[in-house]
């Protein structure tokens, strides 16, 4: 039996454990601890089924735990992990969830003086626009990929449990450097949210805005869910991938104003070629996706 | 029973045929012809059922038609009105399905002198990321919006019998003016379709774009869609409603500014308000569509 904690049971601390679950056998099962600062919140983890136990003091929680997971926003790494320095043994193989790596490395860093060998950081491609223990699923990460970002020195048996743990929910694990990851992570998923944000941002300001919510079509609904996920999350991510995310957002912008100045001018060249060249790009990525043939 | 012309059966042009042929009646039916300038896309159109008679000539394709359908795009609608010009009617009525209306109604102004009386822009709000008669579906228009922008001297039966047409094929009409129908749609549609484009674009020039595009999740495939739209399309669309979707791209530039100055002085206060302010643009909107309460 594997004894796991998991220190933050939202969405994604709360659909591993699900999934964890789910996929238990007599010989391969795990007790799964909960912890976190509001009883009331794993109470309903408890009464959900989600964990087997719930702790509100973190020293309770980690005790005996073979895997320790922070399933908090980034933000809230750094001060989780200072509570956790004492609390650790060198046994515990640590991981986290968290949507930027260079931040939770410098936060260990910072921390431990170094990172310890044996957490490994992770991030799991996953998620809906929803958040909390309530909207956890013991399916969302089947066939989703888990990036694993080991540095230096980082314990090839402690990589061992986290890439297992990751499989055993379905996920294809794949690693990456902690930079790559952050790069990557900006371009997909840090810059497409600010869009979708400051899109409704721009257009509720908008004088007509009750006329353009009415009107929008299926396209801006697809186009701006994403601007329902959780604002601190996303204030987390902010402040955490800040370098890579400013990087991308001024590619963008400086991609903006070309086709800006194309349609003020009136570039029938330069828009059909944006055009097709970006429609082409997005068709043949997605027929890779749907073939899975990567 | 009523004869209609559809001239351009792609899309939009063979949904609106399929939709009406298949609410049609004994006593309410219609005749299809389609007009194209490619033989074998109309004997596609016919062996799909989509059409009743396919004609190359224009001359052909209108001769005693009740109501003639502007199903071609944007940018290729003045031509079709001068050609039109020598073989309509004062009987006929006119209607276009076209994603811009202040382009259309200049068009019809500078071929006619006026726009004619029987002559209604409209604009359906619906359609796919994909193009062509294949795509064309029966139900496409079903509880979508179709806007119809009447000018002054508007001739109100003909008003009512594109309407009717309209209501036929289960869409709900609402009419507005044609300035703010060119607002509305560059908020909603064609301000996030050049976000689309440009994401995808910006992308596929990062030296990372194969990772970049294998580790997109979920929310970038929704938000990335529409950049698989008809390049052609939206290069008309930009080029017909420029001054609209300039203005909104501005709007858009000066938050995305502001954001980015949120980050980078890591201002929390204004990053935290932004998404708390759009998480709650959208959830509200989302609410109201989907219980229908408008």
């Amino acid at each position: 039996m594997i004894r796991i904690s998991i220190l933050g049971v939202g969405l994604i601390g709360g659909s591993f454990a699900r999934s964890l679950k789910r996929t238990a056998t007599a010989t391969d099962s795990f007790e799964i601890t909960g912890y976190g600062r509001r009883r009331e919140l794993l109470d309903r983890a408890l009464e959900l089924g989600v964990i087997d136990r719930g702790e509100t003091d973190l020293a309770r929680a980690v005790a005996a735990a073979d895997v320790v997971v922070l399933g908090v926003p980034v933000g809230a790494v750094a001060e989780l992990l200072r509570q956790l320095r004492p609390l650790l043994t060198p046994e515990m193989v640590i991981t986290d969830v968290g949507s930027t790596k260079g931040s939770v490395v410098a936060a260990a860093e910072e921390v431990f003086g170094a990172i310890p060998p044996r957490f490994i950081p992770g991030h799991p491609i996953a998620g809906t626009e929803k958040s909390g223990v309530e909207a956890a699923l013991d399916d969302l990460f089947v066939q989703r990929r888990v990036i694993l970002t080991p540095v230096e020195g980082s314990d090839p048996h402690a990589l061992t449990t986290v890439r297992q743990l990751w499989q055993q929910c379905g996920a294809e694990v794949v690693e990456m450097s902690v930079r790559q990851h952050d790069e990557v992570l900006a371009a997909t998923s840090h810059l497409p949210h600010m869009l979708a944000y400051t899109l409704v941002d721009t257009l509720s300001r908008m004088e007509e805005h009750d006329d353009i919510f009415r009107f929008a079509a299926g396209g801006f609904r697809d186009f701006t869910r994403i601007a329902s996920s959780n604002p601190r999350m996303w204030h987390d991510i902010c402040l955490n991938n800040r370098a890579a995310l400013l990087k991308t957002l001024e590619q963008f912008g400086t991609e903006l104003e070309r086709l800006q100045e194309a349609i003020r001018v009136g570039d029938s060249d330069v828009l059909l070629r944006t055009f097709t060249e970006a429609k082409q790009a997005r068709d043949r990525y997605a027929t890779k996706e749907s073939s899975g043939d990567e």
